[in-house]
């Protein structure tokens, strides 16, 4: 039996992938513990979400801090107060500083709805869209300094199709990322992520060297 | 029984692209027939390849001409000359110009060994494992003035294993090269391409919504 991590998830929003990955903690389906929820907004569903199911939910709002330093240094506070050994960001639209980062370091994951380094920042499936790529998906990767530039852990793909609207499109890469923000956190729970340059390597376990995805088919 | 669209390659190097699409051409699988074959490099095993299939092979060196559209001008009279009514780029290591854009417009296709817009340019395959992706693979796509920025017609992914190198990246996406552009200019030869925007719209065939690939897997 792997130990479990215990587990802090930063939100803005709704957290829908909060919501995966709270619901395959308590499931037992993964060998993590959320151990608190925090929201930079007050009114952030995901905060509601974590009360729902007894996690710890704490408002930290970045107004009442001088900068995002001061800011970050009470999210370390809170964090480590709550013992947290992994920092998962989850629609948390703050950037990050080294305050945080140096106090996990590599222990702070975040998904991106775009195949990284494609369509980095804001509106990633909107930017898809406009520039008419036939594949897109979701990215999990650590987070280091700059914007969605941290090492890769996992990629998913998924097509874009004719009709595709920025909902239609988000959801199908929601549904991504709720198998693979879940799974990195299995990784990295199991010890089994390491770093190599810029490159994350994976003990065991790899697609198929055959494996294809072809839009439009074949 | 579609009518076969006369299609000129446009090769720098060793062609391995050109072979599929001869070799398709010639089985009967492809609405296409390879009318021409032009080269810049006297020493370009294209030629050899084009010659060996009783196809018009020729040698245009650009130090032959005074600038760039001066010799695209010169690629255009010998495509026009041929009939060549779709335009090939297979490994050809020029920048194209207006003056041959114009006259083929949007009859220029080119396949870029990665997804598009994620690692432009030269070697691509060592920017793709430098950076650490997860996923990479290939991109056919409408030439237009920029480098690798065309409307995007078909796009195939595959895995990066952690053992890849150079070469064995490079060999699994030339096996996704071999398939998507043929198909590419069968789109083409059947008159289901249409522009819109930037967006390729496709008369009939995507992938099904559910397709994925992820790496490492779920």
């Amino acid at each position: 039996m792997v130990k479990k991590v215990k587990v802090g998830l930063l939100a803005s929003g709704n957290g829908s992938n909060l919501q995966a990955i709270i619901d395959q903690s308590e499931r037992g389906e993964l060998p993590a513990e959320v151990v608190c929820v925090i929201t930079n907004r007050s009114d952030a569903f995901a905060l509601e979400r974590a009360r729902k199911h007894g996690i710890t939910a704490i408002h930290l709002s970045h107004r009442d801090f001088s900068g995002r330093e001061a800011y970050d240094a009470a999210l370390v506070a809170a964090l480590k107060g709550h013992g947290v050994e992994l920092v998962v960001l989850a629609g948390f639209m703050r950037i990050i500083t080294t305050v945080l980062l140096d106090a996990f370091p590599l222990a702070v994951l975040n998904i991106h709805p775009a195949l990284l380094p494609s369509f980095p920042g804001l509106d990633a499936q909107q930017q898809a869209l406009e520039y008419g790529v036939k594949v897109t998906g979701c990215t999990v990767h650590f987070v280091d300094e700059g914007t969605d530039t941290g090492p890769i852990i996992i990629q998913a793909v998924v097509p874009i199709l004719p009709d595709d609207t920025v909902e239609s499109l988000s959801l199908r890469i929601h549904h991504q990322e709720h198998k693979t923000y879940p799974e990195a956190i299995r990784l990295f729970a199991q010890g089994r992520l390491s770093v190599k340059g810029r490159r994350v390597m994976i003990a065991g376990g790899h697609a198929s060297s055959d494996a294809s995805l072809i839009n439009p088919p074949v």
